[in-house]
């Protein structure tokens, strides 16, 4: 009876291990999509339109695994790096996808002595983050990434950098935007004219860079409290991050009695002018806005950097444009190839990495409200019969038609 | 002086950190690779040929994450789920990076709720097998799927799937090639009429499918001492494994006084003769064969498989075709979205993945031997002057150009 009665137990058990099979959750994993033939549809316009951008710059392009030695990533992003999915140790190698393409991009540049190269990179990358998928905030999602890697006259390519997110925004046709401009090296240099220990820097920076979706008072809080930042540090901080202005303020700031005094600082303001005479050659100040409270969250940038957002479009008439997010940042990183190269030579670095998730959701919603078809195939004959006979005939014919090419 | 020491100790700590960061092994996690600007060039070329002939079928196109739900894949891959990478549990849900694109598009089908669809999907997999790159094979590789789902009149479908690789591998140009086609049907039929266990089916099968890269002999003994097989029943399986032939085997088959009693077989049998009939209207049977001995290693096949293989180009006259490699395969899967719907409705797919790797192999050692040169950009005009003072005017030219959209 009891090898029966365990038997019995045996089919229930395998009759359960099914019944399981069918009762699991259906949806893709937290922070993550598909994407529909419609939604590709779309996805492939606003590619077109950036690789085009990307290769009228003249620009290479490249591809990297999805993954990286967890080394690799290691120490690059500060206090993101807690954002970074791990591979399950399975034996062999420890392994994290990867966290954005710059990083890739310099491991490339160091393992194959690259010390000269324009090129793009389309693809997706991770991060733990809290989604907020209405917004286009997702888990895994599409970087458009332009890169100038050697040595030239300063501020071109930083230049051509601005020039190519002008173009592609312009392109893409979503409305009014602003980019906003600031340097590493003024950050630094402000704050050690305001008092903040060399050690906070890095630390400091991080909190500044939540400006954009927190209100001074709580940035200066998280400053003093959490960081342990002098009050009177955080106070003279505040007074610089609220600047924004273009080349007037840069003007204004190399005769500041304190930030001239300094010479990251100085270098810094001195750049930041050559960038605004070359933008204005190539005729796009007017979205252009140098602001003293971008510090963008990344550890690897020295130089420029920059960010650009798109503005609420139906506002009250003197109410001021509200950003809606960024889509699209990026930098110089003189450093980071030096990291990985094994006697530390340095590539200077300067690229643009463009979000497309915020894009798309701009783009859908418009889409759905015009009520505009998309086609999602590229069918241009159908083949029938108004019999059921002649099926032979049929494929027959689109045989004939597919080797002619015609769909 | 305890103090001293530890904090010397704390000093030749960070030290040492710094010396290791630049110690670090500078590469690409085991079996994966990054992808040069020239072979990105080839890429472009094989993918548009494959990508303007899924479309020339009427295909539209999808995309899924890059990692789906553990539990999504689970039970799916019969002995290869061993080789599924497994995310590291950081809280939340367990994670797998996907194994191919057979199961995420089921699970998007019976997600959505879509009965009928002709899709592709061009994408990377990941299998922690031991890799061969010289040979093409990588832990993370593309596949190029184009599926056919919902209710069709018999074998139409999966004679378009071998019309697409036969259409494709012409049009690629990687010389002669082969196209085995066999069923599960069939398989499991003779596996009955051979006198194997019901419960070994899967099991044998896999055996069966490495009758590609192994002798009989060992594929036999593989059957009789690991999975205990009678050896006769295995001597039986020998005789069938060795058929190979066309519409004459199979009329043989229906003839054969075993396996025309046993009805899954005679099933397979009656739709592989439709299937021949419909690819004799294509005008592909030159390279199609039928083939006792494939089997495909994954357990969600239900019926018709395939795969393609490339005949070594330079042999001895008389020599057999040698083949060097799959470079497609497929098949019809009726029961995989039914394991993900709650109410188990099956919706009949058929597909084809043409694995890329090998034919970027193929393509690339030819390039460098015809010493062809390839563009990685698509420059069309180079601004310079004779002085260096001319900057100024020659940004201006280049920001002309570029938004006249001319490289």
């Amino acid at each position: 009876i009891a090898k029966e009665v365990a038997k019995l137990l045996e089919m229930k058990a395998q009759l359960g291990g099914d019944e399981g099979k069918h009762k699991f959750v259906l949806k893709t994993p937290k922070g993550t999509r598909d994407y529909s033939p419609k939604q590709m549809a779309i996805r492939e316009r606003v590619f077109n339109a950036i690789i085009s951008c990307f290769k009228r710059h003249g620009a290479e392009v490249i591809d990297t695994p999805v993954f990286e030695l967890k080394e690799t990533l290691t120490g690059k992003y500060g206090e993101d790096s807690k954002l970074i999915y791990d591979l399950k140790d399975q034996g062999g190698e420890l392994l994290s996808l990867r966290y954005d393409l710059t990083v890739p991009f310099a491991r490339y540049l160091a393992m194959n002595k690259i010390t000269n190269i324009k090129r793009y990179h389309i693809a997706k990358v991770y991060r733990r983050d809290n989604p907020a998928m209405t917004r286009g905030r997702y888990r895994e999602f599409y970087q458009c990434d332009f890169d100038i890697a050697g040595q030239f006259d300063p501020m071109i390519p930083d230049a051509e950098c601005l020039k190519i997110v002008h173009e592609i925004l312009t392109d893409l046709q979503l409305g009014d935007f602003l980019i906003k401009v600031n340097d590493r090296r003024i950050l630094d240099g402000m704050f050690a004219v305001c008092g903040v220990p060399d050690p906070k820097f890095r630390s400091i920076c991080s909190s500044v860079d939540k400006l954009d979706k927190m209100a001074w008072e709580e940035v200066r809080s998280e400053m003093v409290a959490e960081k342990e930042l002098s009050p009177e540090a955080a106070d003279r901080i505040g007074d610089y991050v609220r600047l924004q202005g273009g080349l007037e303020l840069i003007e204004q700031l190399l005769q500041d009695p304190k930030l001239s005094q300094n010479k990251q600082a100085k270098e810094g303001l001195g750049d930041m002018k050559l960038l605004f005479e070359y933008l204005t050659l190539f005729g796009i100040t007017g979205k252009i806005r140098f602001d003293l409270s971008l510090a963008r969250g990344l550890d690897y940038y020295t130089g420029v950097i920059y960010e650009a957002v798109l503005l609420q479009q139906e506002r009250q008439p003197g109410e001021e444009p509200l950003g809606v997010g960024s889509v699209a940042g990026g930098g110089r990183y003189d450093g980071l190839v030096g990291m990985f190269d094994p006697k530390g030579r340095r590539v200077p670095c300067v690229g643009v990495s463009i979000g497309i998730e915020r894009i798309f959701s701009i783009l859908e919603q418009r889409l759905e409200a015009s009520e505009e078809k998309i086609r999602t195939t590229e069918t241009q004959v159908l083949v029938a019969s108004a019999q059921k006979k002649l099926l032979e005939e049929r494929l027959k014919l689109v045989s004939e038609l597919w080797d002619a090419g015609i769909k």
